[in-house]
This record gives structure tokens, sequence and C-alpha cells, in this order.
């Protein structure tokens, strides 16, 4: 059958939303990607690659003739252009531009001006603003005519040269009497945000407001659009995939599940490499201690285990410590406590597994000796573990590096060396002065 | 000055939301915590109790006399108490339960009938519902009277027995002629979520409909409430945190920042106890190659680096796949594809680092044996370790083990042994026929 054989056809397409799609097609692997995606109507396509994520939507944009995605993007509304606009191919976004109407490429503009992580960057363009002398009557008659979008709770007044003047509820705006002006209802806890808030902070915002959208103004007043919840929503869900990747220990921040091997390779060898670099350090530290390692090879086969208890007690602190500083509970004003409550943390589970790992060890290899060192080990990494939790994100905080992305990887370069340093070094004046 | 030595005094109170003091009481270390509390309003305790995370509310609950408790808890709204009701200790809740009116007290009883990660257990009971055949005239005036909460865009229409019979947008019912019946424009895209849901499925539902809120109705089509996109919002962003956490490394999924050692030391014991016993294991994989390490002191000192460029790699892919099974396009149809791409990632990058490494150990021991026997070793970690870090978030999810939390671990453990057995193992032949 002709059907089966071509299972990318139009009709393939009918029902499904642009999302759907887009979901699709980034569970697909990349050639079939290809395949699929030619198929895609091309009136659908714009609204396509929003939906999809920066990887996958610049490869497709990558595959595609200029002038096939001049014609595509033609039919794509302002806001999903805005989207699109950076991830177009050189002088195409211009070219795009310059097709618009005056006021929708004017708003757009506007736009552009703000960087990839700012609120004005990423602004929805349908709030509904109102004269602040409108009588109430007058307000509602207008909203019956222009229909209300969804996610509108907020009404943003503007003077007669279109300031801003503050906002109202949908609801006082509805229940203003028929001859009061709605500037009269204004709620002055609805507060406006700044469209160069970062994102993260303008989601945080809509959150903590508990409204529906906050409108944008700019210091000059002029409203340039709104941020709503579903916006937050969107960001707040694209920080939480970013940090999966970011936080599972890899180092990958953004790869497409199927990204071709060229593109995948070299992002992943990055991280390897900065690894191979914290490993050789460690290696080196064990090279120091050879002359005590090839006396006593229990050392060589404990080593791990000292080192790994202090990679993930550190670990716990870290992540308290990352979490503190994401949500902001966490400052100047009581790192120290922190610091003192994770020494004291730190000092009951030392002596604990000190306790319990040097007994495993005088058990395994009926050494008092070995039994002495590796508690002692245990005992000063796992100290060491909880001071450096707190203040290796600290300080990569301060120095403006996202410890959630740096800090596991110098927590355990650490953890390791102190660890080494502590169980070969103890051990090998054991070997000097007493004998194993 | 009195004032300066009683900081926590009342009029400290003033001008601050239940979010904001509940932020700055997480800030605080645990003593200080407590003396702040005796002084917050008890008006304001059940809202702020309601505001804060489940560690810290417990403990302050906890330290509160019961009598106050009922005190306080007699002034909280509804919404607020449903979120209480989990952590108060003994028969309180049903004393509290007993003190409402008929109608809330249906109301929390039928929310308590579901689980606590349901979305029937978290909704929010302040939905406009009409009935069905009422005309658009009647409805706007019933509708300036009882007023329009915030984050409304959908009407929810129920017949005359109450059950549910659809939705229309706000819009629609705004516009609805004066005399037609609001049923007329019910939306069939609007789908009521269904509360047995989990909080993360009606949160993706919520993000998906593009709408402030969406009802929630039970199968009997009983109107329970609505979930908002601010609630979506406050789902994403908990997830968010403890995930911050786990995915960090030291398998912590909720820790106060400062929790008092005698919650923290054991919670933190549980995964410092799991990680020695895969510690243990790797160290018994080296201990069976004993006799190969007294003979050559270098395979101790590069030992790490096979294991830690393993679990690079491995964490890597495991990232990938954790967020592939958590959005959803990661699943059977595709897991095959996703294995045979990430194997050629790790072909290639096998064989990149294991010439780089292999040559570094060359130069440092100045042993083409050695070179020989890591590269080998690196080749066949980095391809097991893209394997397992496909393979066991997979596994792990079949067996409705969440991959987030145990991924890691056991991943580490996979590469940990393999590295070792590769490494030591390799060396040990090559010892034994060749001669280092």
């Amino acid at each position: 059958e002709l059907a089966e054989e071509r299972p990318a056809s139009r009709e393939w397409f009918e029902g499904l939303s642009e999302a759907d799609i887009a979901f699709a097609l980034e569970c697909m692997p990349f050639e079939q990607r290809l395949t699929v995606w030619q198929a895609v109507p091309p009136a659908l396509r714009g609204a396509v690659l929003v939906e999809l994520h920066d990887e996958h939507r610049r490869s497709l944009l990558k595959a595609a003739p200029p002038d096939a995605l001049l014609q595509w993007l033609g039919r794509t509304d302002p806001e999903d252009l805005l989207e699109l606009m950076d991830d177009l191919p050189g002088q195409l976004g211009r070219k795009v531009l310059r097709r618009l109407d005056q006021e929708e490429r004017e708003q757009l503009q506007a736009a552009l001006g703000y960087d990839d992580n700012q609120l004005g960057r990423w602004l929805s363009f349908n709030v509904i603003t109102a004269e602040a002398e409108t009588p109430g009557r007058l307000f509602r008659k207008a909203l019956r005519e222009t229909g209300l979008p969804e996610m509108t709770d907020v009404i943003v007044l503007v003077d007669e040269d279109g300031r801003y003047k503050g906002c109202l509820s949908l609801d006082a705006a509805m229940q203003t009497p028929t001859q009061a002006p709605l500037s009269r209802f204004i709620d002055p806890d609805i507060l406006p945000l700044n469209p160069a808030l970062s994102l993260h902070d303008g989601a945080q915002k809509v959150h903590s407001a508990d409204r529906a959208m906050l409108p944008v103004v700019d210091e000059n007043g002029t409203v340039l659009g709104r941020f709503t919840a579903r916006d937050a929503l969107d960001v707040i869900v694209e920080e939480q995939e970013k940090q999966m990747m970011q936080l599972s220990g890899g180092g990958l921040e953004e790869e497409d599940l199927f990204s071709p091997l060229r593109r995948a390779v070299p992002k992943r060898s990055v991280w390897l490499g900065i690894n191979l670099v914290t490993a050789l350090l460690a290696a080196w530290v064990i090279g120091l201690f050879e002359a005590a390692l090839s006396q006593w090879v229990a050392l060589a086969v404990m080593m791990p285990v000292v080192a790994s208890m202090g990679g993930i007690a550190g670990s716990q602190t870290l992540g308290l410590a990352i979490r503190g500083l994401a949500t902001g509970q966490l400052g100047a004003a009581n790192v120290t406590s922190l610091m003192r409550k994770e020494m004291l943390v730190g000092v009951v589970n030392a002596i604990v597994w000190a306790i319990v790992i040097g007994l495993v060890a005088s058990w395994w290899f009926g050494s008092a000796a070995l039994m002495w060192v590796i508690a002692f080990a245990i005992l000063v990494n796992l100290l060491a573990a909880a001071a450096a939790g707190v203040a290796i994100p600290w300080v990569l905080s301060r120095m403006k590096i996202d410890p959630a992305l740096a800090g596991s990887v110098v927590l355990t370069t650490v953890t390791d060396v102190v660890g080494f340093f502590a169980f070969l070094g103890t051990a090998s004046l054991v070997l000097k002065f007493v004998g194993a």
C-alpha cells in the first residue's frame, strides 16, 4: 500500500496541534525528523518551529532553503516571529521585518532591543489598555467589541499620550459604576514589570503577584506588552529541563535527544576534558605516595572509599546551599550560620562513618594500623566536605559563576585531593614511624 | 534601647505579607526562628504556616501547644486549612473540621479523600459556575454582584442538578447576547481536569491549555474547584527545588536549610550508607587484583582516572535520558534509537579519550604497556557508560523507581566496577604474559 510507505503525508497532521507536531518531531532520530518535517504543511511550520527547543529549531532552520523560509514566516504571527528571529540565518531576519506593517515592525524592533534572557524580549502583545478617564460603562462596551484575550485579569490604564498610569483588576473594571472613571479604582498593589528584568525574576514576580498576567512597561511609561502566568510557566519548565541535565553531573546544559554526532561529540568533550584535568590532579596526589602504596596494597583498595564518602557528604551540603542561593534564602546574613550548622552535622557524620569504615577495614585486612589511618582520613575528609559544600557555591556565586553548573566538579576535586592526601599521607607517616 | 533588644516585636511585622514572613523565618537558624515565630501575630500564623516548606512547617507546628493552634486555625481560610491538615498533630484536624460550617466541611472532606500528590487535594474553591441556560445579560448582572476572582478566564456551566455541563471562555460569556443562553457558546476545547490526576500532570495540562485556570470535575460531574496557572507554578517551582537537591548527587530530596541536627544527621546517613556499600563493592573489585597492584604501583595512581572518566561520560547520557523520560519524549518507540546514537557518540568519545589518556600515561610513567592497558580500559568503560546511561534510567522507570533519584548511584557503581575490572584485569593479564 502506498499510504503505508508514506506515513508522513498531509493527512497525518490533521487534528494535531503545533505543540503535538513539535513534540513528535523531537522524539524522532535526526534523519527521520528531516523527512517528516518536509511533510509538515508550510502554513504550520513557523508555529511548529516556535514550539521546538532551541537545538531542534536551529537544525531544521539550517536545513531549509531561505526562500521557502521567507514564505512560511510571512504566515507566522509577530510573537512567534520574535522567538524565531535570533535563529534565522543571515539577512533573513531583516527581510522578514521589512514585510510587516509599521505597528508590528515597531513592536518587534523594541522587543529585539532587549537581551535574550530579558523580559522585554519575550513578552506577548495582546494586553488590554484603556484611557484612564474612560467611564465604566463605555469601557465595558468597548471590551465587548474588542474581546477579552485569555489570561486577562488585569486592565492597564494609560493617559492621553499613551503613557502608563496604573492597573486595575478586571473585576474592578467590571464593577466600576456607569459614569465613574476607571482611574478611580487603580490598584496600587498591581505593579508593572520592567522589560530589563531577567526572565527568571519576571517569572517569580508573576508567581508571587497571584495574577494571570502583569503588564511590561519601560522607563518612559510605554506599555510594551504583558507577561502571563503561562509565560512564567514556560520559563520555569525550561529552566527545570536544563537543570535536570546540568545537575545530573555530566555538565551538559542543552542537548537534543537525537542531535547529530558532529554536534554531540564536541559538546561532551569539553566537560570530559575538564574532568580529565581534575582526575589527573587527583592522580598526581596519589603519585606522591607511590612508596607507601607499593608497600601496603590495602591502601590502593580502600582509597576510593575515602574519596567517594567525602564526595557524597559534600554533595549533600552543596545541594542545600545551591538551592538556598537559587531561592535567595542563603545570603551574607546567614552564610556563617549555615557553615556552623553544616560543620556540626559534618562532625557527627564524620565520627559515625569514621568508626564504621575503620571497623570494616580492620575486619577486612586484619590491621589495626589501617583502621586508625582510614578512620582519621574519613574524619578529615567529611569535615572538609562540609566546609567545601558551603564555601564553594558561596564563592562561585560571588564570582558570578553559576554554582549549579561548576559546583559539583570543584567539590569532588576538593574531596578527592583532601581524601587522598589525608589517607595516603597519614599512611606514609605510619609506615615510616610505626610500620603497618 | 528596649526596641533594639526585641527586634521581633509586633511592629516588625507590619507591612510584611505572609509570604515575606515565611521567607524570613526560613532564612533563620532554628533557635532564632522559634523566637521570632512566638512574636508573629496569632491571626497571621495559619497563613504563614501555609507559605512555609513542609519541613519548616512541621517543626513549628510541633513546637506549638494544641490549644493555641486551634485558636489560630479558627481564623484560617478553608484552602489554607486543607494544606495544613496533614501536618496537624493528633486529633486536631478533626476538631478543626468540626468547627467549620457544613458547606466548607463537605468541601474539605471531599478534598481530603484524595492523595497527597493528587489534584483533588490541592484545588482552590473560588470557581465561577453558572446554570447552563442562564441568559447572557442575567449572567453578567450576577457576575457584577459576586465579583470576579483573579485568574478567572473560564466560566463553568452546570445543569439544574449542579452537574458539570461544559465550559466557556470568560470572553464568550461577556459577548453572549442578552437573551441567549450561555450553553450555546460552550467551548469543547476547554477540558476539565480529573481530581485523581497527579499534580505534575495537572500542571502540565494547565500549561498546555493556555488558560489561567481549568475546573476540576469528578466522575459524577461534581465541580470540586479549580486548578490555576498559579497553582501550576507552585507545583513546578516546588519540583524544581526538590530536583536541585536530588540531582546534585547527595540523594537528599527535602531538607530545611537549618534543620536541627537530630533530623539532618539521620537523613544524610541513609545516602552515605548506600554509598558506602557501593564504594565497598568497588573496593572489593580492586582487592581482586592486589597482586598486580603491589607489582605495578602506576596502576593505583591511574585507577581513579579510568573510573571518573566513565562516570562523567555516563552522567551525560544519563542526564539526557532522565530529561527525555521526564518530558515523555523518550519511550519504548525510540529507546533503541537513542541507545544506538549514544553508543555511536560513545565510540567516538571513547577512541578520542583512550588515545589522549594513553599518551598521558605513557609520558608520565614511560611505559608502553601502561599506555595500551589504560587506553583499552577507557575504551571499554566509556562504551559501558554510554550503554548504562540509557539502560539504567530506562529500567528504573519501568520498575517505577524515579531515575533522577537513584540513577546516579547505580550508574557510578557500574562505571567504577567496569572501569576497575577492565583496567586492573587487563593489567594482570599483561603482567602475567608480557611483563610491565
